[in-house]
């Protein structure tokens, strides 16, 4: 048993990373950082973090490991490479990855992990960067019910809705199923504000109706707005949603799933990335509806 | 000018309108209804208003004249009809049409009434039975300022959120806009139910997580429990979801707007319809991805 779960090694320190990296330090936590780009770790360090100059050495003396890093083979590399989390974290330690990746590849780093006596939790989360920055983010949890216990002041420190969900895998899957909502939620959307303006009724007054009822959703009535405005700042990426499409799209494959409107609305983010929209936000898929229908709704 | 608002025409007492027109006899409105069966009059008739044997002779005497009837044929019949409205309505008189129909007939309709001195409001609602009740219907408003103004208080006494949307035929584009939501939004959370179930997770779990963030949407929050507790009762049938499916495809024609997802939403509908689901709720439309992946997500 790792003798203190308030020493954290915490890799990872994007624009997810670093927020939460900070509220784990306000709450207490004793964090050992890593980052691919060193010079992300500065401002950390200059409050209290230390630096480690890998994976394997930020789990060194940790008794819990946050990892939170963009997809399945940047995660493997930073459990399991050369200089993996595997190589240094001692038995009892668990290990915390709240990226969005593949449920099948987290169920199989769990094993290898588990083999070590190493716990493992897959956490992915959402609510975005001001979730993140709020310490407000809705966590999804997969794995032991005693790891999830023991990691549960780590991600109090870090988010509000925090769901046991089931076995390994079970918080990346409910991750997955979010993001189908997600997107298309938002190919809703986009139909509908186009209609809106082939009919010749005023987007923005539609939407302030239309969000007052059953045809009201997260997406309706925090990114209409933006759609109506011509405002495609992100926000949630183009390319980030398309990485975790094809997550969703390999998980339904497994299952033998069919998901039409899922696989529908991956080729209008395929087409909106086309259009250059990759490094924008999500609402910018807009753009290839637009080009569908030779229109412009905003801008 | 016709000489008193207060006396109603009331068309059409079906699941929405005899609750619709018990609210404005509640609000003071002399009402004189008619219905297609007779027997539905009874009620209303108990409580005071007159019934009469026609379209037209419910509108002889009022200065506005409601109704609220299935498609656009029958509001066709009802207002210009051999027995309609415009045979009897006085120059003046407001005639408002809560049904949801087809824009470009609407159009029409309120070109051939406007001929005859008639204005005519397209006015439909969304709110459901529950909303007629309560009066807390959202009214989608099209037709001249000058007409919504004198209609307002008819409004008042249905609705709780009234917008004027613009000239005529907008309240029905509203309308469609609203549909285009509904429908699609409950394909992505039949999809993310659907892998949900297939990844090993609890959807009751799963939904109580999801609406907790951008994955929301009334369509997961309402209609997501009755999905995956087998309730497939109605609330808002198939069969009428179909009709409105039609006039978006037909009003997206005219504009030559491509509209992928509401056209295959509409298939899925179809299929659930052929499922033997047109009569129940639009939730039941998770029967026909459940064909689709040949599984079962409740009952």
């Amino acid at each position: 048993m790792a003798e203190n779960i308030r020493k954290v090694g915490f890799i990872g320190l994007g624009i997810m990373g670093l927020p939460m990296a900070r509220n784990l330090m306000k709450a207490g936590f004793e964090l050992t950082v890593y980052n691919r780009t060193r010079s992300r770790t500065d401002a950390l360090a200059a409050e209290g973090a230390k630096v480690a100059s890998s994976p394997k050495a930020a789990a060194a003396e940790a008794g819990a490991v946050v990892c939170i890093v963009t997809d399945t083979p940047d995660v493997e590399a930073v459990l399991l490479g050369q200089e993996g989390v595997i190589h240094s974290a001692r038995p009892g330690t668990v290990v915390i990855d709240m990226s969005t990746i593949s449920p099948k590849a987290t169920r199989r780093m769990a094993e290898a992990l588990r083999a070590r006596g190493i716990g493992m939790l897959d956490a992915p989360v959402s609510g975005g960067d001001i979730g993140a920055q709020k310490g407000t983010l809705t966590i999804m949890v997969g794995g032991e019910a005693s790891d999830f216990d023991r990691a549960r002041p780590l991600f109090e420190a870090m988010g509000k809705t925090i769901t046991h969900m089931g076995p390994s895998g079970s918080g990346q899957s409910t991750k997955l199923c979010n993001q189908v909502l997600v997107a298309i939620h938002l190919m809703a959307v986009s139909e509908s504000l186009l209609l809106a303006r082939e009919s010749g009724l005023d987007p923005s007054l539609a939407i302030q109706v239309l969000t007052g009822g059953a045809a009201n959703s997260w997406s309706l009535q925090n990114l209409g707005p933006r759609i109506a405005a011509g405002d495609h700042a992100p926000g949630f990426m183009v390319k980030l949603l398309l990485k975790d499409l094809k997550l969703i799209r390999e998980a339904a494959a497994e299952g033998e799933l069919p998901i039409p409107f899922t696989a529908l609305a991956e080729q209008m983010f395929i087409s909106a990335a086309k259009l250059g929209c990759g490094d924008l936000g999500t609402q910018s898929v807009i753009r290839a509806f637009e080009q569908l229908a030779d229109c412009r709704i905003a801008g």
